[in-house]
């Protein structure tokens, strides 16, 4: 399969992937492991917090995301990575049972100054419900490969 | 155990948790299920990328710098949650077996305008490795529930 390349991403470009279904299971799987507060394992907890029920980590709902964009999108690119994320968002509490899509807009695009053979493309890439209601978003340059000089297939 | 509040924060305030060993099964295991490029998940197939070798996903730090934090101090705070993360920066290859620890700063503290009860506490939480170099960081603001009026010890 034929990659795409810096050049292939211009702005405006929207796309959608999913939907995906997060389970409680994988909330609480995720909340044991890397972010164990009380609004993310346990139901009665967290009807005391501000969420106002059992909701995902933040954390979770930035992973769901990125496996859903590399599956999307991430992995038929020339993708060489990100240097990290500019703003992450999280909006609206990611609850049990949510079937989740992502929306994804490309904002910019601009060659490299340091690598002749890179570009990068700036994403918003936001995570919606059944509601189109943003949960999470964030924003992060991918460099990728160029076409031409230095570019392999 | 009495928890910490808002007010027991001061900008400038520094504090070191860990150490962690970071291994190889959990850097392949994460990237399998949340980020699943070759530079994540096969050491063969990294060695071709910017990274030179197998590293973490980003995300993986963030979630490794997220669960030090969580045991080392937000579980022991009146932590109500935060509404996301200002900047995440991935500035060095995250690499199996390394020891990371989490340094974290409070940057500044202020009242919440629309909740009497609570402020935030705004924080730079870095993982550095056994050089002290800079692996991720990122800055977000903490709302913590205010000693007083509202006050749930």
């Amino acid at each position: 399969m034929s990659k795409l390349y810096w050049e292939d991403f211009t702005p405006g470009m929207v796309a959608i992937y999913g939907p995906r279904l997060v389970t409680r299971e994988a909330i609480v799987a995720f909340a044991a492991e890397f972010d164990p507060q009380p609004m993310h394992l346990d139901e009665t907890a967290a009807r005391a917090t501000l969420l106002g029920g059992l909701a995902a980590s933040g954390w979770h709902s930035c992973c769901i995301l990125m496996r859903m964009i590399a599956d999307g999108f991430v992995n038929q690119t020339t993708s060489m990575g990100a240097p990290g994320v500019e703003e992450v968002r999280w909006l609206k509490p990611l609850r049990p049972g949510t079937q989740v899509r992502v929306r994804t807009t490309v904002l910019e695009t601009r060659p490299s100054n340091s690598r002749p053979e890179a570009g990068f493309v700036r994403w918003l890439a936001e995570m919606i419900d059944e509601h189109d209601d943003v949960i999470t978003s964030f924003t992060t340059p991918l460099m990728l490969r160029r076409r031409g000089a230095g570019a392999r297939p």
